[in-house]
């Protein structure tokens, strides 16, 4: 199967975000249902959420990543059988009256807690009603209960996470532009790559080329990693020097109309080491089994499960001896959060991978004090189009910089 | 009361980290000593905390803002009566190791709540334990009861938030360090400061100069709203032009060695409008009556309140006629968060402001669709050595640009 480029696996427009926006409020109305349904299962009469993805994904607000510890209430959001209701206060109402025309916007200020109870009366009094348990704090879920001793409230984890974990078209157009985003930013990079240059001057290069073409914010921090630091799986940039003949390993993502991209290249300053390629080709090898795998599975009619391809995966680094140098999981979704459904790890479910969707792959090899190499690439699967596409475009093939 | 330079109120250079970190290292015996006081107050055996924040404080661990959301367990952390234990996964130990050199590391993966009863027992069986029950999730809570089931969780709020605000000088010349830097980078950014120019590009701009001279990361977003934006107290930067005539807010701060500098300044983008400069005026006399309000308090050997400087301050706008233009509290305490104890508004405690600490002042009028003002500086009080002096040194006083 050929990467396709996708029209969209372009830097962003303002019309760009205008369209999406459309998009995103066309969903709504089915992403509630499917809320809504899942509601029923449980039998509850309402949601309370929290979770700033969760909240864009229903209502449309946008929050930026850490913004709601400071946002107080605003932006917690209740879904009813026929309403959803999303709370601000005074300065985050003009942002809801214009992001969430569909919502009822209750106020707020601090006295979100003693108008809870009214606040559920407004949307017919729920008996029973889902809280987002893994993201309410212990302190404030014991203060809802308090407030309203009477209602039940029911831990839910995962019940919107699990439908996200499926994308639309838009939110694949999305991710896409973010990994455009990233590969251009990487490509301007090159010239200032040479020895001498630091990783955190790198590191912060790289994200002012996404910042000023494309990105509306980072995904994620840029991890830059030199030599033996690329042997730290989650290291952080620092005043090391690049020398001649080391591995640079550059891990980074963009994010487009609040979607997101993830990738880690590899890089060799000056001529690489023949230790070096020899770990380049096993992780590379490793990369494209799991893909491998992923194409005969769609040509028989069928979708794999995230753990099945951690381990065809990691089985090339076994093979190769390196086995103890892979320690993290294969990959994960991404979308709204740079980490989310489907896992593509041991610990994930082992059930057939969501379809469409869109995940990364991202095989390792770490030698401790020495040197390390990860290759990363954000892919769309759709098995029913019966297609498989790297979204991150930037080569990756061995790529001599400096 | 005049300002005095401080020594450290400078871009701070690798030698001031290194020596902050000393600082810190000999500073944390008194902070667990000081936690341990209140354990034994609420008569509990063990403290297990999770805020990024606490964490720094008492343990050296440096993890990022947001950064905590995808560590899992890895720097959680706890407080027995002879003990500090901090947990970290594969990715952290290193970093465990190098920063908290008198914590003992407990090496997890996804077995926490697994390793629990265990992880107790190794810190001599307590009965209670307080846990941070604003910062852990329900499901979190409800997982380490079930996991221990005869232990009791006692909800802690605060306790080491109240240690906190009380600062030390290191903590002190940090929030100084981070303020010089913020001074500077607006001070770099005058020049590009016209007509023309959008919002999103000073803010970017802005960010740019903070982190490339002196800043580790900024302390939160930086807001820069133009004309009628300027009256948005929550608004970000968007693609609005600048126009002669209006005015132009900046709210923006850094952070150096994990402390941060919060500042607001209204500039005006050309010849100011009488009516603005009336405004300024207004809210420049509210931010003076405040700083006046604390230096007669330390003249008297009086420490005031914060809702008592909120009510001074806001006087000076109520009398001026635009007391319903002025919605948020009149500042806070800073230092590892942006916002922390003690409160200056009508909703914090009534209590004597603690000393020495750092907090700021930043009154505003907003008149909606039309223009806003905030002045807000960073100040360092400390009543034993009657001082109050602004770390914040960009002049206060009406700058037109452009």
């Amino acid at each position: 199967m050929t990467d396709l480029s996708l029209a969209v696996g372009r830097i962003p427009t303002a019309t760009d975000y205008e369209r999406w926006r459309a998009a995103d409020r066309l969903a709504r109305p089915a992403r509630l249902a499917a809320l809504r349904e899942r509601m029923a299962d449980e039998a509850v009469d309402a949601y309370f959420g929290v979770r700033r993805e969760n909240t864009r994904y229903l209502s449309g607000l946008e929050l930026a990543e850490g913004e709601e510890k400071g946002a107080g209430s605003s932006g917690h959001f209740l879904v009813s059988g026929s309403e959803l209701v999303v709370l601000a206060d005074s300065r985050y109402t003009l942002q809801v009256e214009q992001q969430c025309p569909d919502a009822r916007l209750e106020r707020v200020y601090n006295d979100f807690l003693a108008r809870w109870p009214q606040l559920l009366s407004s949307v017919g009094g729920p008996r029973r009603v889902a809280v987002e348990a893994g993201f309410v704090s212990h302190a404030t879920w014991q203060r809802l209960a308090a407030a309203a001793p009477e209602i039940e409230l029911v831990a839910a984890e995962g019940w919107v996470e699990q439908l996200r974990e499926v994308k639309e078209p838009s939110e694949i157009e999305r991710v896409a532009a973010a990994c455009a985003v990233a590969d251009a930013a990487l490509e301007r990079l090159l010239p200032d790559i040479r020895p001498g240059a630091t990783e955190a001057e790198l590191a912060l290069q790289l994200e002012w080329h996404m910042r000023t073409n494309g990105a509306e914010a980072l995904a994620f921090d840029v991890a830059c990693l030199s030599g033996p630091n690329a042997a730290l799986p989650h290291g952080k940039p620092g005043p090391r020097a690049l020398q001649r003949g080391e591995v640079l390993l550059f891990d980074f993502g963009a994010q487009v109309c609040g979607y997101r991209s993830d990738m880690t290249r590899t890089l060799f300053v000056g001529e690489p080491r023949s230790a070096d390629l020899e770990i380049y080709d096993i992780v590379a090898r490793a990369q494209q089994a799991a893909i491998d795998a992923i194409e005969h599975a769609i040509a028989a009619g069928e979708r794999p499960t995230g753990p099945a391809l951690h381990v065809i995966s990691r089985d090339v680094i076994v093979a190769a001896g390196h086995g103890d140098h892979f320690g993290h999981g294969l990959g994960h979704g991404i979308g709204l959060a740079t980490h989310e459904l489907p896992g593509l790890g041991l610990s994930a479910a082992d059930v057939p991978l969501p379809s469409p969707t869109v995940f990364t792959i991202e095989p390792g090899v770490y030698l401790d004090g020495e040197m390390g190499v990860r290759i990363e690439d954000t892919m769309w699967f759709d098995a029913d189009a019966a297609r498989l596409d790297r979204l991150t475009l930037f080569p990756r093939e061995v790529t001599v910089v400096g």
